[in-house]
C-alpha cells in the first residue's frame, strides 16, 4: 500500500472542486477498486428512504477496518473534503446525502461480530453489522438485542441517529443500548469511549455525545452493546378502540400503572386498512393497539389480563391475545410492513414520512389535532406509532413531483413539528434531524443550539464530518 | 439591586488575588449577607465526606434563582474567578473543594419542586431539592424517584456526579433519570437541554453531556426528572453465602437470567460485623446479599422463589424474605448506614472510601484480588457494593494523620482502580472523579481524554467552571 501524504500544506491553494479531485485521486490510489465513482453507486449512496432530493457524493470508499476509516478521514481532513458515513441507507431525513459533495464511507463490509460476552450481557460489533444479523448470530446464547427500528439498519447507523422502535418502551433506545464506541474523529484519530462496566462516573459521557450525532462529530466504527435475556414467555395481541382518543388514554393508563409492556403500538383506521390490504389481516378498520408482553408465563398472563381491564375501561376491546409464535410473527411482520401497507392504499403515490414525540399526556391531543389537519388538507396519511413513548409517525401519500402538493405536505410537516414542540415534545423522536428537521432546531433548543455549535466546532473545526446535517447554517 | 458591570476590560490588569477580591466585592454589593466570607462557612463549603484536604473557596453565595446563578457566573467570568457549585456537600472525591480559590455557589435554597406531571411520570425541580425531599413531596401521587446514593444529596449534585446507588440495577442511574436540564453556562447564559418527551433524536445529547460533568461545563439549576410508579408489592430479605465468590456468582446468574431484581447488594463479612455492631442486626458474619424485588404480589413471590433456587445452587441460603415494610426498612437503613457501621469497627479511625465498577463476570475475581490486597496490607476495610451492576465500594479504616498509613492507602486505591480498569471496568462507578480519581483518567480513556479536553475548552475557555476537577492538568 502506498504511504499517505501527511503534510497539510499542499491543500492550501486549491479550491473545493480541486480539493475533492485530489482527495479522490489519493483514495483511488490507496483503495483501488474499493474507491468507486460510478454515477449509479454514488446516487445509491445519496439515496435514502426519503422525500429529499438525491445529492450524491463524489466517491464511495468501502472500508474494511477502523484503521482504513481513519486513513480515509485523514485524507479528507487534509483536503477539507466532506466525509459522509454510510451504513444500510435506511435513514429517513437525508442523513447520507452529500449536499457539498465529498466522500461517502461505506461501512457495510465492516460486518463482523467481534465478541459476545454472554455472562455480561454485552457484545462488540463492527458498525456495519445489522440488527437482524446480530440477533441471528446470538440466537443460541439465549440473548437478544432489542432495539428495532423496523428497517434492518446497521448498528452504526442506528447509534448515529439514536434509533429506537417498537421495543423502546421496555428496553430503551440506542442511547441506552450502547455501552461504548470506537470513533474516528475529524482529524483521523481513533478513540474509544465508554467500556464494558454497566455504569461509570469517570468523566464526560462521550458515548452519548456521539450517539445521535449523525456522523457530524466522527465516524462510529465499532460498538459495545448491551444485550438482554430472551424472555421466558411472550404474549401479544391486538385490541380495537372506538376512536384514537380512547386508545391513547388506554396507553397513558398502562404506562402510568407501570405495566412493563414490551411493545404498545397504535395504528389508526387508515393504517389498519392499509395493513388489511398489504398483509391480509382482516382486522376491523378502527384505531387499534398492537401489544406484546415479555416475562414469565405467569407474568405475561397477569399483564395481559391487566391490560384487558384497562382497555375495557376506555371502551376498547376485546383484547385478543395469543402466545403462539406464528401468530405473533404474522402480526409484527404486518406492523413492520406499515410503510408498504401505507403505499398499498395509493400505489401511484410517494410517501413523505415524519415522526414527532410528545409527553404521553399530550398524545391524544396531538394525534387528534394532526388528524384534523390531515382532514382539512384532504390528505391520505396513515398514522402509526410507538405510543408507549408518546412517539408517532405520519406517512403522507403524495405526488412528490407536483410542486404544490409537495409544498402543502412540507407545510403540514412543519405544523406537526411545531405542534409537538409546543406541547413540550420534540420534532423527531427517532428518525433524526438530518436535512429534513434542521429548520426546527432553533425553535426546539433555543440558546442550547449555540452550545451544540460550540461542541461541533471544537471537534470538527473545518466542518468535514457530514456537513449540512443537524445544525442549520447560522 | 445595583446593575452588574458588563464590560470585561477592567479585569485585564489584575492578578488572580485582586481578581478574586474584585469579584467578591461585586458579589457582596449585589447579594449582601447572602455572600458570606466567614472562615467557618468557607471551610464547610470545601468540606466533603472525603479524605482529601480541605480547600475552602474565597466566598460562598447563596443563590435563590437561576437568574441569580447566572449573575454570579457572569461576575466570576468577567474576573476569571473559579465557580464551584455546592449542593449538600455529600460528595466523596473532593468535588466541592476550591484548589484555586473562587466562589462557591450554594444551591441549597433553590429547593422548590416546580411541577409534578403525574400522568407523564415526570417532574421539574430546582437543583437544591434533595432526593428524600422529592420523595416526600410526591408520596401521595403513587410515584417515586428511585435513584438512591445513600446520602440525602441534592438532585443537582446527583446529576453532576452521575450518581446511582442501590436501585440502579433496576431503574438505572442519573444518566437515565434526567430528561432535561436548565444550565448556566460558563459565560452566564441560561440554556435548557432535553425536554419532557420520553425520547428524542433531535440533535446532540447535551443533557447527558452535563450529567456527570461535575460542574466543570456549567451549573445545573433545574432538572426535569423521570419518575416511576410505586410498585404494587415489594419483598426483600437477606441471603448468607459461604464466601464472596459464591455470592458474586449467584449475582451474575441472577442478572443473566433477567430476574428484574430491584436491589442486590453484597456486604462482606467485615461489613456485616460492622452492621451488627452499629445497627444491632444479629446476622451471621459471612458474605451476605441484601435483596429487594418490586412487582405485583405474584411477581415478587415468583422472583423471590427463583432467587432462592439460584442461591442454593451456589451453596448460599437460606434466603429469608419478608414483605412487611418495617422489616425491610430496618434492613435498608442498616445498609445505608454502612459507612457509619464501618466506622463502628474502629471508632478512632477515619474512612477512606473508594468505588470501582467492573463487568459482572469479573466481579468475583476483582473482589477476591482486593480482599487479598487488604489482607496483605493488614487493613481493616469492609466491602459493600451494588453488585448487580458490578459496582463495589471499599472503606479503608485508616489514621489519615499518619503519612505512611495515608500513603499506603493511596497506593491501595491506585491498585484497585487500575485493577478495575484492566478488567474492562472503570475507576469509579458512581462517586465521580473530582480530585481523587483524576490520575486514572488517562489510563481509562486514552486518546478520548483529549476529546474531553476539547469539549471543556469549547464550553469553558477560561477554565472558570469548577477547575481542577475531572481533567488532570496536561
Amino acid at each position: 500500500m502506498p504511504e499517505l501524504a501527511t503534510t497539510p500544506d499542499d491543500a492550501q491553494d486549491l479550491d473545493g472542486k480541486d480539493n475533492i479531485a485530489s482527495a479522490v485521486a489519493q483514495l483511488k490510489e490507496r483503495f483501488k477498486e474499493r474507491c468507486a465513482t460510478s454515477k449509479a453507486l454514488r446516487e445509491q449512496h445519496g439515496h435514502t428512504t426519503t422525500w429529499l432530493r438525491n445529492q450524491p457524493p463524489d466517491a464511495v470508499v468501502f472500508a474494511e477496518t477502523t484503521e482504513e476509516v481513519a486513513d480515509i478521514v485523514r485524507v479528507c481532513a487534509r483536503f477539507k473534503v466532506p466525509v459522509i458515513p454510510f451504513g444500510a441507507g435506511t435513514s429517513l431525513e437525508g442523513h447520507v446525502n452529500a449536499p457539498r459533495g465529498g466522500v461517502s464511507i461505506d461501512l457495510s463490509r465492516m460486518n463482523a461480530v467481534l465478541e459476545v460476552n454472554a455472562a455480561d450481557l454485552d457484545c462488540r460489533v463492527q458498525a456495519g453489522v445489522t440488527r437482524k444479523q446480530l440477533n441471528s448470530y446470538i440466537r443460541d446464547t439465549g440473548l437478544f438485542f432489542p432495539i428495532d427500528p423496523g428497517a434492518d439498519a446497521t448498528l452504526g447507523g442506528m447509534a448515529s441517529t439514536r434509533a429506537s422502535g417498537t421495543n423502546a418502551v421496555r428496553y430503551g433506545t440506542m442511547k441506552d443500548a450502547v455501552l461504548g464506541l470506537t470513533i474516528v474523529t475529524a482529524d483521523g484519530r481513533i478513540i474509544r469511549t465508554g467500556g464494558r462496566a454497566k455504569k461509570s462516573s469517570a468523566g464526560y459521557d462521550l458515548t452519548r455525545l456521539f450517539v445521535g450525532a449523525e456522523g457530524t462529530l466522527g465516524v462510529i466504527t465499532e460498538l459495545t452493546l448491551r444485550l438482554h435475556g430472551q424472555p421466558e414467555a411472550i404474549s401479544g395481541g391486538v385490541c380495537p378502540f372506538p376512536d384514537v382518543a380512547s386508545a391513547c388514554n388506554a396507553v397513558s393508563t398502562t404506562i402510568q400503572m407501570g405495566l412493563p409492556v414490551a411493545r404498545i403500538e397504535l395504528l389508526d383506521e387508515v393504517q389498519i386498512r392499509g395493513c388489511n390490504i398489504y398483509s391480509k389481516l382482516g382486522l376491523a378498520e378502527t384505531p387499534t393497539l398492537f401489544l406484546e408482553f415479555h416475562g414469565s408465563e405467569a407474568g405475561v398472563r397477569e399483564q395481559s389480563e391487566m391490560f384487558s381491564a384497562i382497555a375495557e375501561e376506555f371502551g376498547g376491546g376485546p383484547f385478543e391475545w395469543a402466545t403462539a409464535p406464528e401468530d405473533r410473527t404474522r402480526l409484527w411482520t404486518a406492523r413492520h410492513d406499515a410503510y408498504w401497507a401505507g403505499k398499498a392504499l395509493k400505489p401511484e403515490a410517494q410517501i413523505m414520512v415524519t415522526d414527532v414525540c410528545v409527553p404521553i399526556s399530550s398524545l391524544a391531543d396531538c394525534v387528534a389535532a394532526t388528524h384534523e389537519d390531515i382532514r382539512a388538507e384532504g390528505f391520505l396519511a396513515p398514522i402509526v406509532g410507538h405510543v408507549g413513548d408518546g412517539n408517532f409517525h405520519v406517512q403522507v401519500l403524495v405526488n412528490i413531483d407536483d410542486p404544490e402538493e409537495k409544498r402543502r405536505t412540507e407545510k403540514f410537516v412543519e405544523r406537526l413539528s411545531l405542534r409537538a414542540i409546543d406541547m413540550g415534545g420534540t420534532c423527531t423522536g427517532e428518525h433524526g434531524v438530518g436535512q429534513g428537521k434542521q429548520k426546527y432546531m432553533a425553535r426546539e433548543h433555543g440558546e442550547a443550539l449555540e452550545v451544540m455549535r460550540a461542541v461541533k466546532h471544537a471537534l470538527d473545526p473545518d466542518n468535514v464530518m457530514n456537513p449540512g446535517k443537524i445544525l442549520p447554517q447560522s
